[in-house]
């Protein structure tokens, strides 16, 4: 790394939102949020097979076949979050139980497991579509304390919520714009430009690639999402689901030993049911770094590890 | 207040971002975020008046007559950010040590003293706009460790970075949209609409008006702005800007008082130096509740408090 070639500022290739990349801010006091440890809870833990009746009837499972609904036997589960954001009208807000055991980290996740959980999703996703057609349905998940999760047990979440949120609906905007200039779509073209540039591949399948973002908020920022063209996460084979639960494991596993298991949020964007041109992708916001005054009233970023860095990192590789 | 009416999603009367107020996620475990003390620090403070060698010297100061610089004597001191954001070409990384004793607290200046930062800052903003004309100076305060603030000793911060940023940009689109639409000020008719309105008001001087944000983002966020149009608040006269810093103490205090203390960020927009229609304001973020995976996934922010009843416990009435 040319230090001297820092800081810089740059703009997201998506959204009107910049970055100040300023590997000085790494040295300030108070620069990094050391990750700390959520209660562990194991022996009242909710979400522990065995425990079903703790949380409310069950929505979906993926589940041994001879095994009735609510009873141990199922490999993920998904229930209504007891403390909606969203309810009735406005529309569903739902918790994702990653695993029957005590698990923290979807990193130690089998590959199957680890891809019986974006399957579940996406079958959700299809369901919700049915249910609810005028919603959007945003999936994430909140890993550790400084991400906002208050229980250890891997879970996520799905809000299926009416009208497309605002930061969707700006990508939709973006897309737009790139096809009517270029014909082309802006994610297919950025794949093929971080393929082509190459300093911020972390990792790539037959399916899937994954790359640090340009413009990344948060350090080891992180972008995965389908090489191909495809518009929504809950039309693609069990097959890809598969390939993209493995680069997500592994880039979760590298975070972990490279940043000392942070805190993370994961965010899922789909395309709108509406049929908006979009292409798929997830973000992982690792929470090494906060967000504070000139974050909120800017829309800037400052992020003191380049994304080039982070990426030869996350490939163990000198930079 | 009325429990079915909620939850509610709201739009923000300026730029594209949601809020959905839910006052059911209050009783969320994790809900609010406990104030963490930040270390004192008091015998090695290097913002303590007598300690001026600690740090680079200064750059503005509001001092007595017959006191050199980078000695005691002050009352608001500008100094360069030891661990700069932008530096060079880039813009300009300032700190504002607010006050010479070792106090942490805004809402505690006595009134001459608040309204002193506030000058400070418009003077320094004036002297920005000389050198540094084709930047935007944000003014932002971090207090508190959930707000990212590393040093408990009451300070504040000013980047001038070239270009408008995102945010900013937002609100100009809008209000020129506005202007467009209606031949007014966006946020005059804000303003107009939230006095007839009422509900959300905290306080009002002659000049100034204080009431809680339509679509707050955190519990008791409130928005401060002059009544009548200024674009720019390094425009308006000492007095004017000791009533908004009487406000700002007013509003500080009984937030304490309601809320215990939390950590907050404090942003202040003023008009951009290419002329773009502005209207100058000052937001207040409570960071009582966190950002997490769906805030930043979606752009909508979960607040479990409606702003009218923040509003009513303000002014100390029932709701």
């Amino acid at each position: 790394m040319n230090a001297e070639m820092f800081p810089q500022l740059r703009r997201d290739p998506i959204v009107n939102r910049w970055a100040l990349i300023a590997p000085e801010r790494a040295a300030r006091p108070g620069a990094i949020i050391e990750p700390a440890a959520l209660p562990n809870h194991e022996s009242e833990c909710p979400f522990c097979e065995g425990r079903e009746s703790l949380t409310p009837p069950e929505i979906f499972a993926l589940r041994d076949a001879d095994s009735p609904p609510n009873y141990p036997g199922w490999r993920v589960r998904i229930v209504p979050n007891r403390f909606p954001a969203v309810r009735g009208s406005l529309g569903s807000h739902e918790l994702i139980v990653e695993c029957p055991q005590h698990e923290a980290s979807f990193a130690r996740f089998s590959a199957d497991h680890a891809a019986d959980v974006l399957r579940a999703v996406a079958r959700r996703f299809r369901e919700l579509r049915e249910t609810h057609a005028s919603c959007y349905p945003l999936f994430f998940k909140n890993h550790g304390s400084a991400a906002g999760a208050s229980l250890a047990h891997a879970h996520s979440q799905i809000i299926a919520m009416c009208g497309v949120p605002p930061i969707v609906a700006e990508e939709i905007a973006a897309i737009r714009q790139h096809e009517k200039q270029h014909g082309r779509c802006l994610f297919c073209d950025l794949v093929a430009e971080e393929i082509a540039t190459g300093v911020r591949v972390v990792r790539q399948s037959e399916s899937i690639i994954a790359f640090t973002a340009l413009a990344g908020r948060f350090p080891y920022e992180t972008w995965i999402m389908p090489r191909r063209h495809t518009a929504n996460v809950e039309a693609e084979s069990d097959d890809c689901l598969f390939e993209a639960a493995e680069i997500l494991r592994f880039v979760l596993r590298r975070l972990e030993q490279v940043a000392g298991g942070p805190a993370y949020n994961l965010i899922l964007h789909t395309g709108p049911w509406d049929g908006s041109p979009f292409h798929w992708h997830m973000e992982l916001l690792p929470r090494i770094t906060g967000a504070a005054g000139f974050e909120w009233g800017a829309g800037v970023f400052i992020n003191p590890l380049p994304p080039e860095v982070a990426a030869a990192k996350f490939r163990d590789e000198a930079y």
